[in-house]
């Protein structure tokens, strides 16, 4: 059997460990690269070669950064007394775009899975609690996906934090903008129901 | 409003140019590299870096190669009286692993499309006629997908072969493999009666 060129098959192999990349999908991305420009394909391999020099955690809430201080950190521009814990950087910037939260962040890096094996340990518990010992924080808004791990996290962390007595809140639950309710799953249902307010 | 890192979006940029990748997948992508391994994404970056020279088209066919030897064109081990013509480079992939074909290949390089301005002039005909002409070849398998612009571009060279005085076949149409008549469509389903044979 005639396989790929050893240099591709490597490439596509990369390629594959990409979230939702199968193998067809990857080889359709090594074709598709190799029609590229010589140019073009260099500067994105320069800059997957630089990239994490170029752009990496705040050493404070583990948000991204790339000058040498982070811009989310910065307590003249930002309400320290409110902190919003997120699982991961990229969550930092969805937040952001909605313009309502000015407080602070913290990223924890990971949510609690027994299943994949991430343990108590896998959370940056200690930044966190050394953060919160030292700085006067009045609420943690906790911003965890509405999964299994996201609710398992973030009853953990409601429990920590009433033990230091920090008014610990989550985001709110119900239905998605534009949604139609035929279309809307039962749970969210319930959660809209059971969440519903005066107008 | 706060953005991603400059060179987070340079990369991103780079990422969404891949097929079927839109702004959401890009930057999906581009944060899971973030926490890459260093080691893992320095190789992929090199891999990138010399993908083009050390994989590249056949001169004589078209397919790719990474030795100083074509092994498509090779007429000691494959038929040379039969060519295969299809419009990229993968494809030859995917008839090899077919098993059935034991001739050589030539890949045209693209089909014809008026609408993305895909001429005449793009398809690699000089060279294919300079094939025919010097190579007794007696059948010119025809091996396009089955689109609008495959049809196109398999009726322009089969009128061009004709001329030639060479035969010219083209892939049969007809059911997929484990396919339930519920679920062909219409066009499918009139090619395989009109094609119907004896069994």
């Amino acid at each position: 059997m005639s396989r790929y060129p050893t240099e591709l098959l490597a490439l596509i192999s990369h390629l594959k460990k990409l979230p939702g990349v199968g193998r067809k999908t990857a080889e359709r991305f090594a074709f598709y690269l190799l029609e590229w420009p010589e140019d073009e394909i260099k500067k994105f391999a320069n800059q997957l070669q630089t990239l994490k020099e170029k752009v990496y955690p705040c050493g404070n809430c583990g948000s991204l950064m790339e000058q040498a201080k982070c811009h989310f950190c910065d307590v003249q521009k930002r309400d320290g007394s409110i902190l919003c814990l997120v699982s991961s950087p990229r969550d930092v910037y969805a937040i952001e775009e909605t313009k309502v939260f000015k407080g602070v962040y913290h990223v924890i890096g990971a949510l609690l899975s027994p299943l994949e094996g991430r343990s108590i340990e896998r959370l940056n518990l200690e930044k966190l609690e050394k953060r919160l010992s030292e700085h006067p924080i009045q609420e943690v808004i906790i911003a965890f996906d509405s999964t299994l791990e996201g609710d398992a996290t973030a009853l953990f962390l409601k429990q920590r934090l009433d033990k230091l007595g920090i008014k610990a809140t989550r985001l709110a639950f119900g239905l998605p903008m534009g949604s139609s309710l035929d279309f809307v799953d039962y749970g969210t249902l319930e959660k809209a129901f059971t969440g519903r307010h005066h107008f």
